[in-house]
């Protein structure tokens, strides 16, 4: 009796130790973000959706910076450093250490595929399970130019054939390499170690174990799975599109579970956004890492929120900047052109208009006037506004922190505010206004003067 | 002689009692808006642009709001119960008491095809005037799959066949069955009331409609519409697909008529949305409900207008929010970060920067300078703010309302005006300037001490 | 031995003379821009692009606004008004004095064609200089319905049959007239003399050429060029697909070299604008002409670029509006709501949020607080305002230009500055705070009896 894919063992190699040259980065590849998170951590999501825990990730450059995106509550990563580049099946040889610990599996994904879900890896190790030595993960290629043709002939795959050696009719063959592949544990070594470099580029090609495989009287057999999830990565367009399939996918994972988006294709998510039922979101509408939007909330147009809290019923934008620690209370509103930062809106608060709100606590139902700034930052360090439940704050004020302004207080219009205002007090922080008659008249004569002698002098 | 489809009568039954599951939301789906204006409402618009006046609503979930929303000047509708769900022969039969009332045609249309227009309405009742008892809608299909198919031979609609009951060939075909159908009305009870519901889910199909009317000597004909105009919707994803298929129909539609749009697929409109010739809209501009632009005004990148008036050739944004009551006069210019609530800006006028104007009457060629706010709140009532015309607001002005400010009249920068301001006085409301020589090195060491304090207290 | 392309001379004849009545504009359609500059710019640099210095535009409306917009450095270009619209051929007629001087070739292109580039030019002059007396430029149509078909044997193209003179077999031909051609220089004028109106519209058409070539024993060819470059604009729904493609080319071109964008179908870029290696654009940005932006710099979404420099490892965003003349030195941030116009932000400074600074400067590492606003407009002149380094500016503070506030000086939140601050100073201009116990209540309880008196009232 065989053991299934559940109860065996298995480690997955992950190939990351490419140049990247044509990234034309300053980082490895596999660092570059897809929905706000680096490309392999990606990868190493969709390793432990399939229960894996063991990896070896195989790197090269950017070594330590990309161990660390990689690392994952659910995984055991250790590293090998590829020193050389000379093929993919020398860049597997690099966590040879890994694999003769003996696992049932070996699998090897690539860090650029980040678009990966855990099925095709369910499926290639269930293949290993039925007694396969190597299964490859084959897909049926929209346009197959320039891919390894997989020759499939009664359900064993005898060769992956490359573009320039296949007949005519293998190139009208779509089913192509993915290059995701699974290996029998016990076999892995000893089939790579018989890979040759007798090619053009003198490198070890993984895609030779089909035949060295069945040239040992080996079984190869290939799986099936959708173009989208073998997608890899190697210039900064191809990321963009990659961006864009991982977004669709979200966003049709978010509208089927009750979110509204009038503009879908406006609307960036990132990979842990979430968003609860009888949401509305407007086109134009950015979600950087961390935000939480509770059910029956309206994000409107041109909102870019980060580290948020949006409660049940509360109003975004539009032009609203959420930033870290913002957390908006049940039915709050904060409107255009205004800025959270590390602050709390309580339950009912409005802030509607070109305010900034940093370092703050703001009771429920009170009303923030347009124009206010919390005054937070001295050059050196932040300091807390505390504003009570049902306050006032005139328009175009400034709260200078650290300060308290108490249950029901009102801040007259236009004041700077310094001191503590008590409970139901009124803080006035103005000049008294002085009418000067007529003179704009002599201010306009003197302007209009000046402009005269300015453009003389250019004459 | 036959009646034509202008001098006969016509019931238009519009199924909308889905308990729209799959949308996952509080609402009944045919709320759902297109273009800010319910499903249901774009379904009735369309009835009434085909002349069609009597209209019966078929309903299940929030029967009252649907009705409200499904409410047209140009159309009586009354509300029919369907208590339960057992299919859309059933449905139709909830307003057996308006088909009894006699009618030459009876169409059936559904809730959620907001993308219908007239013509296919138009070709159905022509169908019946020209004598057929049943007329199907159908389209051809990208894809086919899942869609009855229409079985037509030498013009005759055989039947409607189901995906499951379909043969290989009649798979193959690519018309189909559109959902709408126009019935004649003297006959239409007695047909549907032969239909039958020996099927798996036991429901009543109006589909079947075509067999029973075949089978008792009538005729039955199809007639073809745009796979576009009958896409309904059952889940978040269809209804933005919709959306979006609304919005490139509108943008061409505005487009040709000498709008232009730098990005049209970023530029959403309202179902009233009015622009005139010669108006340049740039990327990522969302029209609310009740705007109208005049020709020559230029609507920059990032704006967001509702319920607002633009005049010729005014300007708008980048970066602004119009707001129901806003209303720009000739040459006007409305700048970044501003925000317009129930306010005139006359002509010529300028208000460039960060500025929040509410319940404001601006006169011709006035300037507001930068971060400008009308305090038109108390917490509890709003006032209104009158500024004449070529007045000039200094920057970071407080202007609190109840006030006026006369022709000519100047505001100091930074003032907080709160008495009126005769026409050519200029008007002070800020403190006097004082300096302390060397204070900030004192500042920056307290702070830096402060800091250092904290740090160590939090070691 | 003949002459190849880059030695024999060339006139190049742009037809640009339509009335563009189907644009619905008060502009001719050559002006219309893409990518911020008007078309008709865009062919004329194709032209340069290849090495072709000789231009005869021939204008009808507005002509000396094409003329203006068609000025290039490479370029030399005289006008020909035509005045009639007889076809074409007439229209190339309208230049007999510029194609009289004697040229080697003759090129005619369209004024509406901004894709194109200077390959097909080149190919279609390669044509000449092997023999030919004209060369057609095609395309392979994706749909050539409506197209003039290419009927080509043996290499030699033996006419342009339109749509409706067209067999069955030639409608099935996908080879299209492009519309631009190249003559031999030496016979263009006897060929196009030539041409007749024997047609329904009585009008002169350029296509008819290679019959008449063909006639009198010359011969015509076709060289291909992709759909996309022939690309011709009618509508200003054709003009926003033209612009969708130019956008399209760029961003892809920006991406290979380096440039990271999240969603580049939402970043619209200029004609020249410039962008370094590692710099990531986030989506919704607009680049109006003139920006560029240097290596390892960030635009976050929303924002709005204009004739700004952004230097090496700055933070623009998000929501941020930068006018003519800013100029961002290196790891300098500007945020959320701020404009910066014609001033320069000193290295590593930062202005954050809310702001707007114009005609100013603002020395290295310096902070400006929320809600500062540089008065730099009197209602006639502009002012400047000079910030020293490492100083702090108070949140919600006017400084009134002319104003210098010098090196490492703190300017008190909420401060009107009218006088300049020396060195390490502090500037208070604000009033002291008051407060009125109680005094909230007594106000509450008033503006709720004047809202309740104005209800009253109002039954």
């Amino acid at each position: 009796m065989r053991k299934d894919e559940t109860t065996r063992s298995c480690l997955a190699v992950i190939l990351a130790a490419g140049e990247s040259t044509r990234m034309k980065s300053s980082l490895s590849k596999v660092l570059h973000p897809i929905g706000n998170r680096a490309m392999i951590a990606h990868v190493v999501d969709a390793l432990a959706g399939a229960g894996i825990t063991e990896v070896a990730l195989v790197l090269g450059r950017d070594a330590e910076k990309v161990e660390a995106a990689a690392r994952n509550p659910h995984v055991r990563a250790e590293t090998y450093i590829q020193n050389e580049r000379l093929g993919t099946a020398h860049a597997v040889l690099a966590a040879r250490a890994a694999i003769e610990k003996g696992y049932d599996d070996v699998l090897v994904v690539f860090g650029d595929t980040p678009l990966l879900t855990p099925v095709p890896l369910q499926a290639a190790r269930a293949g290993l399970a039925a007694g396969s030595d190597v299964v490859v993960v084959g897909f049926n290629a929209a346009d197959p130019f320039g891919y390894g043709r997989l020759i499939v002939d009664n359900g064993e795959l005898l060769a992956i054939r490359e573009e320039k050696d296949a007949s005519v009719e293998e190139r009208a063959i779509t089913y192509c390499n993915g290059g995701l592949m699974a290996i029998d544990g016990r076999k892995a070594l000893a089939l790579i170690d018989r890979i040759g470099n007798a090619n053009v580029k003198g490198e070890y090609y993984l895609t030779d174990i089909v035949e060295v495989a069945r040239a040992s009287g080996g079984r190869a057999t290939a799986v099936e799975a959708p173009e989208e999830e073998l997608t890899g990565c190697n210039t900064r367009a191809e990321l963009a599109f990659i961006e864009r399939l991982w977004q669709q996918r979200r966003r049709t994972e978010m509208m089927l579970s009750g979110v509204s988006m009038i503009a879908p294709e406006t609307v960036f998510l990132s990979h842990d956004t979430r968003i609860g039922r009888d949401v509305t979101i407007e086109p134009n509408v950015v979600f950087g890492p961390g935000v939480t939007v509770e059910s029956g909330a309206v994000i409107h147009a041109f909102s870019h929120l980060e580290g948020a809290h949006v409660g049940a019923g509360a109003t975004v934008g539009p032009f609203v900047r959420l930033r870290p620690g913002a957390n908006l209370g049940a039915e709050a509103k904060v409107g255009n052109f205004c800025e959270v930062k590390k602050a709390e809106i309580g339950a009912g608060a409005k802030v509607n208009h070109l305010t900034y709100i940093g370092d703050a606590f703001i009771g429920a139902g009170s009303n923030i006037g347009a124009g206010t700034i919390t005054c937070n930052y001295d050059g050196i360090n932040k300091h807390e506004t505390r504003i009570g439940a049902h306050a006032f704050i005139g328009s175009n004020s400034a709260l200078v922190a650290p300060v308290t302004i108490g249950d029901g207080a009102y801040v007259a219009s236009g004041s700077v505010i310094t001191q503590d205002v008590p409970d139901d007090a009124v803080a006035f922080g103005r000049a008294r206004q002085e009418n000067k008659p007529e003179r704009a008249k002599v201010i306009r004569e003197r302007n209009a003067a000046i402009k005269a002698a300015k453009k003389k002098a250019a004459e």
